[in-house]
């Protein structure tokens, strides 16, 4: 999606993936290869101007030795953040966003200490390569707390209360070179088994000033260049942020025909040194992940303002290999076809 | 601009161009050959399950001889109408599409006489290969209509009076194979030197409903299934057909963010057997073509709501290089973005 947006600003690319059936590899030079080949890395640096990434477990050694060569934008310090819970929660605190309590925990002995001073639910998470809700397990007990550290394999974690939000949402902005910020309107989000299922924008409510100023507050303080996502959850109108990505984020997918300009393009542009467009609004929409495998495709694009995005990936379960944004221009009509999908989805 | 609306719906491209830097090398295998070469035709054909083509030059023979083996929408039989003005004229004329007199000449005396009979200001124009303003001759007087005949090489013609118009018009509409039409808001054209410059939708005026019964009259006369465009003179209230375009049109660029559907995206959907998509325009825009060089990229990049289109072609004078298209809310931003746009340029 980002090659796709940026053939019309004049952009080329090469694409570094170790899947030699990466999706990418249609649209310009693929170089298969695992994230810490040095020579394939120093290959991609070569011949690239700018290199970004659309995927937070990028080892941060592979995006420091690239950034020794040429600008690698978001910065690895954004990366390297995204990739540590503990270190990422450390950031917030640091930039004085919100987050929910949290405690590091390395031992068996650890996890129960800090249960029973949580003396509530929790949720154990690996400090490290969580995604899609693996790598958390939610915990009551100091006994289920020192299980789970087990079953987590003994990695260090931190222990979360588990937080009584309202709902989801995310904030996706964006900020260029010269500092310029742009903040999409916010998405409500909702998750199924840790993966997401639909997002919708503008979300309806209040919180909308309160997450561009938590979003603000990281993309200056890390003098972030690209398109960051901060998921949050809404507790009694408070906005706690959960985590970070340092990339298009698919909270976002919806900006494609939902905003005037879409997350991948003002991804690019920033990373690219060119101004950014404007993040607002073209009426209301919502995105449904297709995961596992595809619902039919003709019956779906018969809905009113339906749009289909395929990724070219093999269906297998669980999988996300596409999405469908429904745009329209109110609320209701929206409404109604979000309906419609449900009944061919 | 057809490949990058087709890969969200989950359509691969090979393309066949006689120019080894043809910019869709970039986006599928490309097959460097002329039109007419059978062994690479049959290639073409053997690897795709649907054939069609965005430039009207292509041979009639070269089509012929692909439908036998693939479909090839649009229909072959709209390339050779759209080949050949004289048949055009006489295809509208049999649809009942209204146009302006037009009269064949294969000589210079029949030009002469011709011209006696039109007895004011003509147009004399080669029936086949003409266009963006070239293969036509502004012509007073009889001899002057001889002289051109011999000046565009003796070929057959055919001589038609200047239109006073009051506007330059287009229509692009959508047939599926099922039959279903869709038409685009109308579209309002400026051409320079025979070179479109400026394309801007919804056009203002009462002649939609006009256009769109001739633009069905034409897709269902000629059992058409993809995109056309229909150029029309408007005089006094009435569309008069000049010419059509039986492929996706540069007066329809600006549907990529202006409309709920883009013209690529529909007619991939319509030669491909699934539905249409939503024609409607999202606010207004207006398509600036950028011609023979690059503008200061950046600088137009900060107007709201502008969006570049860069087609990776070898600036030179009087190539179309790119588009930007503005889009807004309402003609007043539209205009105050133009205004600034035109600074730009």
């Amino acid at each position: 999606m980002l090659a796709l947006a940026g053939f019309p600003l004049g952009l080329d690319f090469v694409f570094l993936d170790p899947s030699p059936d990466a999706p990418a590899g249609a649209l310009g030079r693929h170089i298969v290869s695992s994230y810490d080949d040095r020579a394939a890395l120093a290959a991609l640096a070569d011949v690239s101007d700018v290199i970004t990434y659309e995927f937070e477990n990028v080892p941060g050694d592979a995006a420091a030795f690239l950034a020794r060569a040429r600008p690698v934008w978001p910065p690895p310090a954004a990366l390297a953040a995204a990739q540590d819970r503990l270190e990422e929660k450390r950031l917030f605190d640091r930039l004085g966003v919100p987050t929910a309590a949290f405690e590091a925990v390395d031992s068996a002995d650890g996890a129960r200490a800090a249960a029973r001073r949580l003396a509530g639910p929790g949720v154990l998470k690996t400090r490290r390569l969580g995604y899609d809700g693996k790598g958390q397990v939610r915990v009551r007990t100091a006994d289920e707390a020192a299980a789970a550290f087990a079953a987590l394999g003994g990695r260090s974690c931190l222990l979360e209360p588990v937080v009584p939000f309202s709902r989801e949402v995310s904030v996706i902005a964006a900020r260029s070179e010269s500092g310029d910020v742009v903040v999409y309107p916010l998405v409500e989000n909702v998750h199924e088994d840790g993966i997401l299922r639909r997002s919708r924008a503008p979300a309806p409510g209040s919180v909308q000033e309160q997450a561009a100023g938590r979003a603000r507050s990281i993309l200056d303080g890390l003098d972030y260049v690209g398109v960051l996502a901060i998921e949050f959850f809404e507790v009694d109108g408070t906005l706690l942020a959960n985590e970070m990505a340092p990339r298009v984020h698919n909270s976002a997918h919806w900006t494609i025909e939902g905003a005037e300009t879409s997350q991948f393009e003002n991804h690019l542009r920033a990373v690219t040194g060119m101004p950014l467009g404007s993040p607002a609004a073209r009426g209301v929409s919502v995105m449904l992940n297709l995961i596992g495998d595809l619902p039919d495709v003709a019956e779906a694009l018969r809905i009113p303002g339906a749009h289909l995005h395929l990724y070219g990936k093999t269906p297998r379960p669980g999988r996300k290999v596409g999405h469908i944004t429904l745009r329209a221009d109110d609320p209701a009509q929206l409404d109604s076809a979000e309906r419609r999908l449900a009944a061919v989805l």
